[in-house]
């Protein structure tokens, strides 16, 4: 399957997909392997909603759409012109167009709930990618009608949607800060090549 | 190296490590592969701080224990059960047995920026499994001794210290749910099965 390296830095966020039906069965294991991550005191504080139904997946358009258009009217400056450079508008085609959503819970109270979940994802992303299956890790702005809609008890909180399937075409990787900028030695702004010698 | 599924399970927080030196460069690989994940509005909101120093790490457990002692008094009854049943205190011995420890750094400010930081902290840990690198993820209730002690700007929040090294024996892994009590199909309860149809 190639090195983990290899996986992170083929994946990349994908907005458009092919409607193409995938296998189920890789989104389980990607799932199963988001279940194996660590957790604050080990509650598993995730719980995941697979959806492959039309209908449904209509439904949570509709409703991340209205969100999306008081976000994006609100949003900073900045983040509207990184939005408007990249094409990101209100509308969330990916949200129909890919064959499955998996709508990720967090159990909100647990010891460290949000950062469990977040770590979980961050292993799922790496199993859909060893399956060949494009992701996007899409968190709306406002959640609370995902509970309704799906059946989900109000202590569950909505982190991310994250539309799974083949890529319509592959977007490039896009630009990472160089390493000696992010990671130091012993202190701050120390080049962590004096850890290697 | 196995599949992901194979890491995600075989990787489990070790608490005991040997103070046996390791090849930094694996941890570097670990922090490169973080370094890949994706971030809200491609932000990478994440900065690593490598402590291989001794006398550092003296003063990093000093800090942190100092922490812990009250948040152990404070903790709710149910978490006093289970920190007891493992064995955890307020002592924090793997912050000086560990031969590295990672210190990672979220920006605050930044859009999701916890959960992005978590995102990447999932990557860094199957990169370190993928290298025979034993980790835990460490999140001190008090931070900010961690800016002053590494001179971190203070719009930098310390989310976790990573001690990395061997295990000095293995824990055997943690149970998890069964896959039916977390993951549904189209909605809260239904059997997963039901999407495989």
């Amino acid at each position: 399957m190639g090195s983990v390296l290899d996986l992170a830095r083929r994946r990349v966020s994908v907005r458009d997909f092919l409607s193409n039906p995938i296998d189920l069965r890789d989104v389980l294991y990607a799932i199963d392997v988001a279940c194996n991550a660590p957790s604050g005191a080990n509650r598993q504080p995730w719980r995941f909603v697979i959806v492959v139904d039309g209908d449904l997946k209509v439904k949570i358009r509709m409703c991340c759409e209205e969100v999306e258009r008081g976000f994006h009217s609100r949003a900073p400056e900045w983040m509207k012109k990184w939005l408007g450079e990249r094409g990101i508008t209100w509308r969330k085609e990916f949200l129909t167009q890919a064959p499955v959503l998996i709508m990720v819970f967090g159990k909100s109270g647990e010891p460290y709930w949000v950062q469990s979940v977040w770590l979980a994802i961050g292993y799922m992303l790496l199993a859909l990618e060893e399956k060949g299956l494009a992701s996007l890790t899409y968190t709306p702005s406002k959640v609370e009608w995902a509970n309704e809609l799906l059946g989900v008890p109000k202590e569950y909180v909505l982190q991310a949607i994250i539309p799974v399937g083949k890529a319509k075409e592959m977007p490039k990787a896009k630009e990472r800060l160089r390493l000696e900028d992010t990671v130091y030695c012993n202190r701050w702004g120390q080049n962590y090549a004096a850890c290697l010698d």
